[in-house]
């Protein structure tokens, strides 16, 4: 049996290298929910790329109405921007991400690219296109689309065949703006079931994907999962990773936790469904996914700013030493002893062998009239050896 | 104010026309459970096909060990095929879909396609094709494939990416032995997120509507969602099927009942979410689907064969009625005028007009620049008195 | 078969005797939510007073700062508790429950009553007196109390069996003080699972009956219980109001509609499990609840105010038109006859025959010995067609 | 920062002394789930207790039917129990509960207890009492009440309240014999939200405590909660646990793992939310509870014996190693300190002072009038620290 050794200090360290990246909006959050009034005073987003970059962290996103208040004329627009390029310059940090809000003002309140009001869909367009400048001259290669006003609380309110025209139109005209001005950017499309609106279109990593594919540039759009919002629907989040790298679409990650099916928490990483959280940090390590590891987060509004700043800490912590652990468990001879009796190996072979056509496999009766089915129904998958391995293993003993 | 008139009886009863079928093992469904043994006898196929074609069916649908029980030998197996084909010619019933069992056998306890016991994969591979011959013969044009032993219950026990490689391996094989056998027969995936195994390849629509278009032959897989499936993850039902409906992939589809986010009901189709039921209804009809309306439902096990035909009658009855109200929906010059009112027509618009350039987007300064946003944002969507409307036609006030 | 007549409109139009009862921040919701800004005016009070009135509404609730706002001077108090009270008799509206706002301000972030934060606790009380002090002049007999904010989001935050010391505490206090006022006040414990805290203190109907009971004084306290919130715990809303109603404490009632487990919707009563408020009508118009039928609803902030009145009328329409189904389908002959095949004649019958005692029930070789138990298991329970009956009075066939 | 230390193999090895115990369905479950037959040959109960002893168990549980098949004669029923008599002799391990199945056996289709069949209710008294015979013989002092099948799948089959008179007398009359035996004996329900009932009466420990307070004996009746049950309605377990602490109602406890709101999985004790299992396992042993620490699970159907067995010794590993970091934690002088900036001893204080009468309160000017709510707003709760350090003790960084 395998027994841990504790995790020394400096493995837990988050350097720029560990490419750990915060959204503005998650730190600075000041605690406004359904029920209650913010509990903090807003955050200046030069303040937080100091401090994220105290903290260890890569890089810095926004989405337009994070960084640049809603309504601001062209000169404080440009000043603001200016303050925080040099922010950026002073730190080191960097801008692999950014995003459009078509979600707080009430105009978008029935959606931005699949809004009933056409000229609702249009301001979308253009508020998007104008933040895309930005974030490419920022040198972001990856523009989140949340579309988390496009959907519905009722039957009648929204034809989905029809909205889906909308929203493949919205993505075919951004993806031309983007080729048209030559900037180095794909689209990541981030689903979620529901919350704020009653249902969400593209509500899971699935149903994005399948979209994706009916665009006129598909390889220029992939996804943006959000451990949260896979969870919010019972869904397993590292099948649905599996699934988007397995389609070479997981273009951008949000990392955060979420204790089951409810409203969206957006807990710090680990927090939630740590088991969950291993295997999802298993996968990503193991994977050829070299993007940044985004925490898309939302400090308690219990805390205090250095309560938010523990709960930034801990996501980068988390991860770390999910990370080590998820090493070892590769690494232990006796995992690989486990695997082994678990058979991934022959999951790995394919079905039909070398050069097999479907003539052999027709004609081989061992596959099936000769097939002792009832002795191999007999054979254990060994799947609970190897689950208490990974439990030792995360649970450092 | 609409106020509606009561549905005459013979609106509601179903004929061949309406294209109702119902699986040997719905109605056949014997009430073992998790926590309980059989409370009814088993059917004879053939009564069970009497007693649909009494009842209004238009055809019946099987697993392979629904009609044959497994492991019988070639001259049992031909004779309960011929004595089946004699009720279908004497009732007139047709069988449209068919299927295999690769989950009750404790063979498939890891899965058909995607076991990680290579010997199970290609033994569930053989026991396919070798229902499809029988598919075939019987004249039916889907093949639904459940995957729902295909998952699994801990991280390290499945390789998520590999499996769905063996995933796709297996429709591709199945694919090309249907094409090389000159069948005219299609495959229907059918998702589900969980249960029996903790979570399952393929969880949603969406999940199943990304993999099809990974495989070879991608013209020939399309869907064969379930009412309850989706529920059972929190989405909503009507919206998936739209999706679906829009990729061009409903190729068959499972209605039954469910109460919400828990174990897999199948309750009869109009039990549970009836709001859903209705939109559901109200798309199929106004979509270009022809196929057949299957009932995929387990008569509760506090049943005797009386409740068991009620309970299938009691789906047709409901279909045909909420089929008469979506229809009264959609003709009302009130709910019309609703429509209007809550701006669906302007969603059918393209977002640019026609002709319009992503330049003439730009330079459309009444699209931002000159955009009164406050003025737009005060424009109320009028969805609560559609959404009401909606309710009086369900309720018939 | 039954086949239903139209209900007329006149059953429809909602009168004080319905006891309909609103919130002021219900249809003064503004539509803030935790990713949108307002997208409506502020409602003022009087206006919503004699807008309820005019739609057939018999009263109108509060909390104290939805009437007076947080941090008001107590002249600007008095004028505007006076203001309201001249709409009330004008208008006729009563007020026969209020409420005590401890969620919104930031200093109720970690609770009111059971905050770890004793000078907040210590608030939360003079705060709720002080309100109650108003309730009681408005002539109200119910004080609902939802502890919306009493939870935590982290295991280590909450020592559960201390803060229900505290929360007991804060009960048994304000008992005291209604008490020594002499106010014919009962108070109504308002149960959500989650939402706005990870996990909130007495998440069910149950767990808040079960509190009750350790009171000092159990007698004033029962249940104010929402549809929604027990809809989140994806239980049987119906069942739970029977539980409460067995136990003798439903004192109040919150009505309105939630599309399963997510965060919390508050649709108008009827939208979202149609089925689930069809039984809750049924259940209450049959029970000696004879309190309000109190709708907690937020009209979707896609609405204008011309939505937001008719989701208001939308509510008391589809309360009658369930009360009349609900009446229609007791009065059936054919449903009468259904009970009593489902045997819930025999369901009312106590187990032990009058008089039996429990040797005689030990000496009965008929109940144990004797009983034919495979016999027994071969009685049908009927349940489906009673089932379809109740549907085909719900969709009026 | 604290950096852990492995925990040595000793500490998590089991012994009789941890009282942990298993059910002999637990370890016994062949499999048989609703899609597949049994998966394992069936265990004998006899080998069953000797290999719970080599694993260091302390005790044995079961139904009735487990132990002695349904419809056994008198002779093969006393063989039965004087063979397991012997192995428990031999062993030494014990018997501290034990219940009834009123669940498998179709004829308990409607339920046990609140069947609508008066015959079964009758019938299921008489087979709970003579297992409690047999419970008593072996030296049980807990008897478990399970109402799996006590529910409904629709909404006129069952009257709720009539059903829950029939349940108290069932308990009221089981009471009588207990007391009239006079056996050392106390029932323990056991809640359940659903499955295999559509919806479950008394479906949480919230219910299930309300409930016994209106019974005839109230002290002879607790609880037995179950980790997934509770998690089935996305209940906080460790919250609801609490509770019936507080209430002095935790007769005993089923320790399993569940991956949230869907189907029960039964799942080894720590898989599925190992942080919630954390804090219950601090919860319990920081407790007046001193009852066995009873596992209630299933080994996956995926496993052959050597799976069972490795998975019944995970559960009992995870729980050693969780309370070995349970005391870590709440020793550690950080996390000590992290408690108080969390005001945890604020709240162990109670809200009125020593002595403080309601005057008091009243009259307290600092205590509202003069209270800066605004300046009590900003004091940050700090829970963020004192959850990572939480889960630093968990990772054993």
């Amino acid at each position: 049996m395998t027994l841990g050794s504790p995790l020394v200090s400096s493995t837990l360290t988050p350097s720029p290298a560990d490419k750990f990246t915060f959204g503005l909006w998650t730190v600075g959050w000041q605690g406004r929910d359904p029920f209650g009034d913010a509990t903090r005073q807003a955050l200046d987003p030069v303040e937080t790329v100091h401090k994220l970059a105290e903290l260890g962290a890569y890089g810095v996103t926004f989405h337009d109405d994070d960084l640049i208040p809603f309504g601001s004329n062209d000169a404080d627009r440009t000043a603001t921007i200016e303050r925080f390029k040099a922010a950026l310059a002073e730190t080191g940090l960097v801008v692999p991400m950014a995003t459009t809000n078509l979600f707080t003002h009430p105009v978008f309140k029935d959606g931005g690219f699949t809004s009933n009001d056409r000229d609702v869909r249009r301001y979308a367009l253009r508020k998007t296109m104008r933040n895309i400048d930005l974030a490419a001259e920022l040198g972001a290669e990856t523009y989140v689309a949340w579309g988390g006003r496009e959907g519905a609380e009722s039957g009648g309110a929204k034809d989905v065949r029809i909205a889906l025209d909308r929203f493949k139109e919205a993505f075919d005209v951004l993806g031309e703006y983007v080729v048209e001005k030559g900037y180095n950017l794909r689209f990541a499309i981030e689903p979620k079931p529901n919350e704020p609106r009653g249902d969400i279109l593209l509500p899971t990593v699935g149903h994005a994907l399948a979209f994706i594919n009916s665009l006129e540039r598909p390889d220029m759009v992939g996804l943006n999962p959000e451990v949260g919002h896979e969870q919010m629907a019972g869904l397993n989040f590292p099948h649905g990773i599996a699934q988007a790298l397995w389609h070479g679409k997981l273009f951008h990650i949000d990392l955060n936790g979420q204790t089951g099916i409810k409203y969206d928490q957006d807990l710090r990483f680990g927090a939630g469904d740590l088991r969950s959280a291993f295997w999802l940090v298993d996968l990503l390590e193991n994977s050829d996914y070299q993007g940044p590891r985004h925490f898309d987060f939302k400090p308690p509004r219990t805390e205090d700013y250095s309560g938010v700043w523990a709960s930034a800490a801990g996501c980068m912590r988390n991860y770390l030493a999910l990370k080590e652990k998820a090493k070892a468990f590769r690494e232990d001879p006796a995992v690989q002893e486990a695997l082994r009796a678990s058979r991934l190996h022959e999951l790995a072979q394919s079905t039909l062998g070398e050069g097999e056509k479907l003539a052999d496999l027709l004609a081989d009766r061992s596959a099936f009239e000769d097939f002792d089915v009832e002795a191999a129904a007999q054979r254990g998958m060994a799947f609970e050896q190897l689950d208490q391995l990974a439990m030792d293993h995360l649970l450092g003993i």
